[in-house]
């Protein structure tokens, strides 16, 4: 590791940063210690007020672009070189908690400012994003600044969103604009050298294997369908077992089959069916009708293919009696991670001496968005019992320094590459 | 079979029987060919006036008890032999079809006729008897008549039942019997020499081995539960399977065990899962708690012990993370029909030349309660599909008929014991 990274990796500051959860907490905070800070709410624009404050007292330029993701710049050397990002969003569930999104903005300026107080010098500038939208708690969809940003999306097309109470996306982005007129206007797609997010886990693999940095491999794939299993409701006690067309026996079937075809002993492969419904649903009679959920996720993007092709196969092999409906109802591609990033954030946490893994993501990121713009990869801490989008979100000042300190280091190294 | 049996079941007549089905199932008639005649009800009535118009025409005895059951005497030369009894009853579900009950009334009163038309004299008398609430659906429990005139439960205990409208069975039962002034009073109990029940099968055995006659050997035992398992909700994406609670994953284990333990190669256990509740029943969610029924039910009065004694166990020893909660709900030991009587109506079916079939009722009927006062079995006739409690339940004159002829003749056989 180079020696400058070294020294502001030191440098990070685990009360400061641990002190600024605390003050972003605090604005939208409900009951239990959680957050409801909506995208583009008041809370939201007091959020970024927050953050631009501290980046006024440090100096550092600030841009915003079209759909109000905001950007904080540490200069580099060369200014005409692509900057390296970082960050993550600000916005959060609707009784999410304190560590979702912000984090990775907070981490993003804390390494700004250790780089500051190290006298770290870099090439390229070096960025911190905090993106609109990511939750989709207010207005859909969700991962909405980085997907316009990246140009999956054009802002035109979501506009009109409207929110639960009918205000439309246009105006409450126009006064979250408004609010911070210091911004210069940043176009859409501007070129960026590298991407990094740090994020909380969401889930239990790093708390489980005692490991204090994810560096992430990608997102994984998701495949849902629902299936519905068609029956003849039946008297359950005159109606011999061969002569039922049973709809929970034939989607019982189907389940079996879907576990067998998705059993890892690697335990990659995420299988789940969390709804059902029975019809008629009454103890004595046979059911007429079933309605289930498939959640299938992988992070390789050949397995999620062949897995997501086998479904409707597997589940018209299994049902015996019943006629079945397989209805695909949501497809994402895994997203891999570049290599090279990951392996910068793999060697800053082995230079630091923190316990490492390699993990792909099973949650959505603004990552995803940024990966298709630039190299990009993720780095993750732990939340206690892998517990998200609930008040009871947690995590340790120790563990969200140590990720600092990891970021800090990949994007000195990114940034003079 | 004697010469007289013979004689009178020959004497059955198909179209008058049918002519007595349709003209019963005017009375309550509703869309579609059903119908519905609640107990105790002006409909109620009706049809009892039209069945004693008949019997009074035929100089026939008639009585009722303290709960409104009606029966129609034919008598027999020893005026102190305990009379043979047959019957059904004429209340039906609130989308009842016209067969349900009404046939094993017409059926009996159709053999006291085709007895009168032969000149049939028998020792004992013979009576035709309509139970009063079968079907349950208006006051509460099904199959009352014969259950208060067994003794199985006191007439005070249902007098102050009421119906959805708030009437008391005390008045509806207190305005049926001053209808039928004529009856003279019986008193619960009276003792019966033997019990034969006439009933469409309400399954669909007899249609699909083409028989015409159900020698029916008892009514199966029944086993309810429900089982709650307790899981933990999680992510459906980030949390591995190797770490999850997943409460619907236990859920279908524990119903595949339990396929196991009913599996049964002659196809007479009965087991249904016909209700499942999830929670929170989301797609990317894992369950926290399913709920589900268990409906098992078995003739045997030593097998549907064993089957229900096994569920908690094999419920427990199936669930491989979650917590399992087993909760009773219904338990009805078999009736197992009287041997001697069953063999009377098998003898009957072969003399006469009519296919037929040893079976298990799955349903409950009013012979249940008789059996526990006198020697007691039932003839069952197709109906079409199995289909019942509908208004699309159907069978033909032809098999009311046939099974009218069994009645009659087994009645005779008995009545001369």
């Amino acid at each position: 590791m180079r020696e400058d990274a070294r020294d502001a990796a030191a440098r990070v500051n685990e009360q400061r940063l641990w002190q600024r959860h605390a003050e972003m907490a605090a604005i939208g905070a409900i009951p239990g210690n959680g957050v409801n800070r909506p995208a583009l709410s008041p809370e939201d624009i007091q959020a970024r007020k927050l953050l631009l404050s501290w980046a006024t007292a440090r100096n550092f330029t600030i841009s915003a672009d079209g759909i109000g993701n905001l950007f904080v710049r540490r200069p580099g050397t060369d200014a005409n070189a692509d900057p390296v990002l970082t960050g993550s969003h600000m916005d959060s569930q609707p009784r999410g908690g304190r560590f979702d999104g912000i984090y990775g903005v907070l981490a993003g300026f804390e390494a700004l400012e250790a780089m500051d107080e190290a006298g770290v010098i870099t090439r390229r500038p070096v960025e911190v994003v905090a993106w609109t939208n990511e939750e989709g708690g207010r207005f859909s969809p969700c991962t909405m600044g980085s997907m316009v940003f990246s140009g999956a999306r054009s802002l035109a097309d979501v506009l009109d969103v409207t929110d639960n109470e009918g205000t439309r996306l246009r105006d409450a982005l126009a006064q979250t604009l408004a609010a911070t007129p210091q911004a210069a206007q940043r176009a859409f797609k501007s070129p960026a050298a590298a991407y990094i997010e740090a994020h909380i886990e969401q889930g239990p693999l790093l708390e489980n294997a005692r490991n204090t940095i994810g560096v992430v491999t990608g997102i994984q794939g998701l495949r849902w369908f629902n299936i519905e299993v068609f029956g003849k409701t039946d008297h359950a006690g005159t109606t011999p077992l061969a002569l039922r067309k049973d709809a929970v026996r034939d989607a019982i079937a189907i389940i079996n089959a879907l576990t067998d075809l998705t059993r890892d002993p690697h335990d990659i492969t995420r299988f789940t069916v969390g709804r059902m419904l029975v019809t008629p649903n009454s103890p004595n009679s046979v059911a007429s009708h079933v309605l289930f959920s498939v959640d299938i996720r992988h992070p390789d993007p050949q397995r999620i293919r062949e897995l997501g092709e086998a479904v409707e196969p597997a589940a018209r092999k299994a049902a015996t009696v019943c006629d079945v409906k397989v209805i695909p109802t949501l497809h994402d591609d895994p997203c891999v991670f570049n290599p090279e990033v990951a392996g910068v954030i793999e060697a800053a946490a082995q230079t630091l001496r923190l316990p490492n893994m390699r993990l792909p993501s099973g949650a959505s990121h603004d990552a995803m968005y940024m990966a298709r713009l630039c190299p990009t990869a993720m780095i993750f801490v732990p939340c206690e019992h892998g517990i998200s989008h609930n008040e009871a979100e947690n995590a340790t000042p120790a563990d969200l320094a140590a990720g600092a300190r990891v970021l800090t280091a990949s994007l000195i190294e990114l940034a003079n590459r």
